[in-house]
């Protein structure tokens, strides 16, 4: 059998494994739009619809998983094309996680609902949560075109999220300090800011695998992390 | 080349890879008792140490990943040994994760050893990471041993966990109402015992894999769900 027909048994298989990638990160996106558009409508119909959804993406992450391993099972591919294959397992893995975060925050909204509401909250959050869609909308088409200058687009974006979560963060301590009664529900607010500053990272997970597909390597600039509160005293205890 | 020889030689790839995962649940487990030790005792030495030692733990899941898939590739691996060689990567993906929070955690300490104490608060952590690490230890025993009693055990075991976290989480709000100077410590130790509740969640998975593996079969009994900050209003607001 001449290679290059082995070669494209492998692309088609490629093709299709990345076709059921896509497909995972559109159920994810709507997730996570839809989480975030129940906490602002207080829609508890819609967030019970975004944990349904979960069920359907561990599905198709285990259906990724099993075909990735049917492909190296069966075409035994190596260096690049092993490496090509065992990023699929890693991308789904990151697109799993975000759902979950949307199914946990699709939770929380529920409870929310019955708590008095922060001002201005849902509405950083849902700028904050548009952001991280349009992160992994432009990091999926990237995978895709093995665009890499796309997916360093991405990985910059992630830095303008990082800074919307500190600000949040720091909202929140406020508006606790200010008024006990709302320390309960700043709580849950800040998990929720916390988990998209999470997707966040995962989508830049995925920029990344991009970023090794196209070029070979890892970006070797250490990416500008994340979540300053964890480094750093944010704000001097007062009051 | 006969059938058994075949098998055999899959076995003895296996053990490797086990060897693997051991090795890395020990620096884990590790990591997790040092990150809290460093916290109570306010040890940022021990601190800097914990994060030092992440690198390592990305390496051995690297390592994993690719002899899993060079196994995948040799012996082409089908029904049970597939689903063997499958479990590898979930579980160096659970300890991969397990080992990020305790790096978390070790950077939060540092923060906190500037801020006011909470009184007891260094204590019921500790206990809480240490349940958490002796079911890690009996996961990873019951892994080796394919013991379905010792994992199942372990899931079990993981509500205890989930109410510890519980109990703590009420604690905190109760001193960030009784006193605004309290807030930011308890944010970090709220993210503190709530990165160590996902810890749990993550060795509960891996006990979840070794009952697959040794009965073919996910448990059945949907766990009786972790973390109920998110699921329903654990304190109403008062003041």
């Amino acid at each position: 059998m001449p290679e290059v027909h082995i070669q494209s048994a492998f692309d088609r298989d490629l093709e299709a494994i990345q076709a059921m990638i896509m497909k995972m990160g559109g159920i994810v996106e709507t997730q996570l739009l839809d989480s975030v558009q129940a906490l602002e409508e207080r829609d508890d119909e819609l967030a019970a619809h975004v944990r349904a959804t979960d069920k359907q993406v561990d599905q198709l992450e285990e259906q990724i998983n099993l075909e990735a391993a049917r492909v190296i099972a069966m075409r035994a591919p190596i260096a690049t094309d092993l490496r090509t294959v065992l990023t699929v397992l890693k991308i789904s893995n990151n697109l799993e996680r975000i759902g979950d975060y949307a199914k946990n925050l699709a939770k929380r909204s529920v409870v929310l609902g019955q708590m008095p509401q922060i001002s201005g909250a849902a509405g950083s959050i849902r700028r904050m949560s548009k952001a991280v869609e349009q992160m992994l909308k432009d990091a999926l088409d990237a995978y895709i075109h093995r665009d890499v200058e796309l997916a360093r687009d991405v990985r910059d974006r992630d830095q303008d999220v990082d800074q919307m979560y500190n600000a949040l963060f720091r909202e929140f301590l406020t508006h606790m300090m200010e008024d006990p009664r709302n320390i309960t529900a700043c709580m849950h607010l800040h998990f929720i800011a916390k988990n998209i500053e999470r997707c966040g990272d995962h989508v830049t997970s995925i920029a990344e695998q991009v970023i090794y597909l196209a070029t070979g390597e890892m970006p070797s600039d250490s990416r500008p992390k994340a979540d300053a509160t964890s480094a750093q005293p944010i704000m001097e205890d007062r009051g």
